[in-house]
């Protein structure tokens, strides 16, 4: 891990951190709990995002589309994955589950971008428009799901010329070979450095950048 | 496998069919021989495209950067597979590595699109415009490699708003956990119909259309 | 004007339909006022769009960012529109001027697609994608201002595959000269058609499509 | 003229600079050549690269679709520039014609993006791409025409995040009036600098960056 990391070009990108995703009694909480409980996928998302602070990276924050009445239903073909949160209205907007986790709220300075239809927190929004008036050109990206939108995310990232980083343990998915996936066969592939929430935090405090 | 294809709304993307990939002899067949071989890669692709031609679907041809002197050498951050290009000369301009197979040649009609630097075909190439002005909004892709090219070409093509197909062994991959997560666990959460090259020619001649 | 419409096919995209642009009292309407009133603008954009909602065309509305606190202020380099709105506070959320007309309201079924921080409806935002869910290929630009949104959002959309119709009288610019611009100078150089909103009526209403 | 230009974060865009365009028998050279002759053209093309060498900008080449047998013919609705492409075979493929000036060659280092099929050279393109792996936040852009390539081009790079300048003589079109378009009307609502040879020289050489 020698990359480092210089403060003016580099962004966190959060992806994702709801309350449906990251709580007891969010609808998707279930389904991530075993994997997020055992890397400790909160207290790394908290760890990182305050390291990412204090060595003054820009955080910026890529939430999915919170479901409103209406969404997908006269589309031609909406995805698998648009017909389930149809169905569930996950991040149901104006509902607390669709509101950040409160240990993962937004700063002064924050970017807080377009809400993303899929997966890719740059498809369809404003994400590479607002780090380019940032002058980012380094993203670390954590949040949820490792295979869907931290993967679809960071494979943009990559396509449109950002340098990307992995966190292993900053991230969850539905199952442990989800996440080997994400790791072990296709971050290898596409993302610059895949790292761990205790290799990146010596990274950013030893001032290695 | 109820879908059917409307062939003036349906094109077939045949990504980086090069010898590189395809053929005895080429600089990464051997990386992909065994996958290639247990799925019967080469006559699917054939059988695939052929049945297009049939039930005239447009071809599109969706090649990655042939390799030319100077390639990525100033660039701030190649990622890992550009390295390797970078080292091994994959898909080398004007060598026969660097040819489309013989039996998977462009004819009269068919779409040939910008070559693509990474793993997306859409990404930072014309493909999404050609597309459009044959009014395509359904796209089947095949090619190399399963977990790569297809995944973010696929990835893509969901997010601009096609209606995506895969098919499981018109693919191939360097590891059959690669097939396993391309087809079990990441392409169903993006991909709207995943299937064989036997259930999709039974589509595509069916008349189904 | 032989063009057609299949309703299928085409939506109407009504740009920045603010109070501040179209209304007395708006901050921006003193410097549209003389251009809007000659060619009748508020009149023509209810017509067309009544006339798109006979015809059954999807309407979609892209607005402009609707300004707010901490806008464009950490920004590199914000264009000059960016810096004027940052000071005038233009479409401010939450305030009258950032409000859609009273007659230019959305209706259930049009697409109200994300904001757009300069000029092209088009650029980071979700429009292109939410067009491709609905099978649009053919749109019809009209709002404000001539040779700035309108404009921006045409030459995207053309880039982008879509046919592009103009209408002379359902916009308006600060000066008759960007009219001219727009319509006489560059618009035929990217539009496939440039009409009127009487000829559009008329090709609408006459069941041409 | 305040603007500096750091070398590490500027690229020159020459976009066109086809014999067709600014050679004595190419095409569309005598639509052209009143303007590029009464602004000096060829000599601040020359001029303004020259400048960008010495001063260590990337050049960067973003060159229009040369045209080859059955582009555009089977396409749904090629623009009405399309089509004239079509009909004259302008920047023909292999010709004299579609080659860059004798004057307007790459040279070693300098980026040569992929050709692009209507105005703007980043859509359906590499260039934003190439740019980023050069760390590219500025773009200075030359070339032709004035109200179409250069404009959609310099419209795009505003709406991409990239600051913007246009060089008021280092450019051409087919009437005065579309220059006057292009530098006074349009151009100071999206572009961060207008300025022209002489002064965009005088900056880069004072060493003001």
């Amino acid at each position: 891990m020698t990359d480092t990391y210089d403060p003016t070009r580099t962004a966190v990108l959060l992806v994702d951190p709801y309350n449906d995703f990251l709580s007891e009694g969010g609808k998707i909480w279930p389904a991530v709990r075993q994997v997020a409980t055992d890397v400790g996928l909160l207290d790394n998302l908290r760890a990182v995002v305050a390291a990412g602070r204090r060595a003054e990276l820009r955080i910026a924050f890529v939430p999915h589309r919170r479901w409103q009445e209406g969404d997908y239903e006269d589309w031609d073909h909406p995805n698998p994955t648009q017909r389930l949160v149809q169905e569930r209205h996950s991040f149901a907007r104006g509902t607390w589950g669709g509101e950040f986790h409160q240990d993962l709220q937004p700063a002064d300075g924050d970017v807080i971008v377009q809400e993303h239809w899929a997966q890719s927190g740059f498809a369809n929004t404003d994400l590479d428009f607002r780090l380019k008036q940032h002058g980012i050109t380094h993203v670390i990206v954590i949040g949820l799901l490792a295979n869907t939108c931290i993967e679809s995310t960071s494979r943009y990232a990559m396509e449109l010329g950002y340098h990307v980083t992995l966190v292993r343990d900053a991230t969850a998915a539905f199952m442990p070979e989800m996440m080997h996936a994400a790791h072990e066969l296709n971050g290898p592939t596409y993302a610059h450095t895949i790292t761990t929430t205790t290799e990146l935090l010596r990274t950013l405090e030893n001032g290695d950048h």
